[in-house]
């Protein structure tokens, strides 16, 4: 099985960096809103954060009451600067891919996840970890792509009108899960698309009952802004879910 | 709110009684036949069927051992074929909009409702009622047309190649929710379109637990013998929920 590291490419990496590092982007305006506004009470709870990257999440976990957070990340680059910028005496932060997460040995009240799980080619393992590593009545909760930006494997992404502007995204093979390969930064990179069914159905049947679902989408003010974002509209980025494990 | 009666519109109802006589169409290759496969056991449970058309499903119902089911359409001309090509001393036939549901004056064990859902404008409403028609342990189980179809409001619907081939699904206005008029035999055909997300939190939010979704694709065999379904990878034409009264 792959375990991608495409973190710790240094082309990648600093692209990466850069990005984050603006103030506006995609996931501040978007993402991070979003999986934080479904957030359970974290005071006193125990959370493990499945591609802590950076670590801001993980830093905002404790500064909510949580009084314990473990973030794991295949990347030690990613990490050492979480280390650098985000350490608390109540965080652990461990060097490892998301696809060994059996070999954990404590259990967790939440487990959540930023944009990582469009990187985890056995989705139907990973979510049978997460279910064994989770307390009674926790909580798992984690954005990705959305299945209609995974979908796309090959050919333009939009179709624009003669002045430039985007009047469809160009959907294709949304039917047909598995790997897809692009560039972000550097050539061949992995992502593993799957059906919105096929994401959902997987968790109601691996033990988990769905709390809620979001497609984030730009308000007004954020179209006056940002217009660009207009694009949204027509194919989200991101989806988010909130799932509670099945009380028996 | 409008309560369309499309299916009474002569030309319409001529143009629609051709498509669902052929042996081999949409529904009868992937709508039903996914529909049908995620009913519970019937036996001795009362049903109520929300647009049933020409009672083909009653029927069904009744043969896998229901001990009642009422079929409610806007349409009597559908009906009126119900009443002769699917009648049953279990079946009582309606003439209603499913908008009228509230004011129906007995409790059922599953609501079930084929490819009519979109032509509602208040979703909301809708599935408050379904709520309090449905007994304890109650099942709701419905399909509709898939939201990357119900989506587009005007322009091509696909990009195709040299060779006039499908190569994408020109994707506009997902996150748009609200109405969309069509051309379907006639014109003006109202639709109302809803997001993934929205369609599956409102059900949520109004007492439901999802238990399956489905978005049903052909398999090798429908492609090798009908190969113009292909195009159902790029974008499905269906979905269906099973859903659940939450036990308190």
């Amino acid at each position: 099985m792959s375990k991608q590291n495409i973190y710790d490419d240094e082309i990648f990496f600093q692209g990466y960096k850069k990005i984050r590092e603006q103030e506006v982007n995609a996931n501040t305006l978007f993402e991070i809103p979003s999986l934080l506004s479904v957030l359970p009470e974290l005071k006193g709870k125990s959370i493990l954060d499945l591609g802590c990257g950076f670590g801001d999440h993980c830093k905002k976990f404790v500064d909510k009451g949580a009084k314990k957070v473990v973030g794991i990340d295949i990347s030690k680059k990613m990490l050492e600067i979480a280390s650098k910028e985000n350490s608390s005496s109540k965080i652990s932060y461990l060097n490892m891919p998301i696809e060994s997460i059996e070999t954990l040995n404590e259990e967790f009240d939440i487990v959540i996840s930023s944009l990582a799980f469009h990187y985890v080619e056995d989705y139907g393992k990973l979510i049978k970890d997460i279910f064994s590593l989770l307390n009674e009545d926790g909580y798992l909760i984690f954005s990705q792509e959305h299945p209609l930006n995974t979908c796309h494997s090959a050919g333009n992404r939009w179709t624009k009108n003669q002045n430039g502007e985007k009047i469809y995204a160009n959907l294709s093979n949304y039917g047909i899960e598995g790997e897809r390969e692009c560039v972000w930064f550097v050539d061949h990179v992995k992502k593993y698309h799957r059906t919105f069914s096929s994401i959902i159905t997987t968790l109601i049947e691996g033990g988990f009952t769905i709390e809620k679902i979001l497609e984030p989408l730009p308000d007004e003010a954020i179209i006056q802004r940002y217009p660009e974002n207009y694009d949204l509209f027509h194919k989200p980025d991101f989806l988010i879910i909130k799932t509670k494990k099945k009380t028996l």
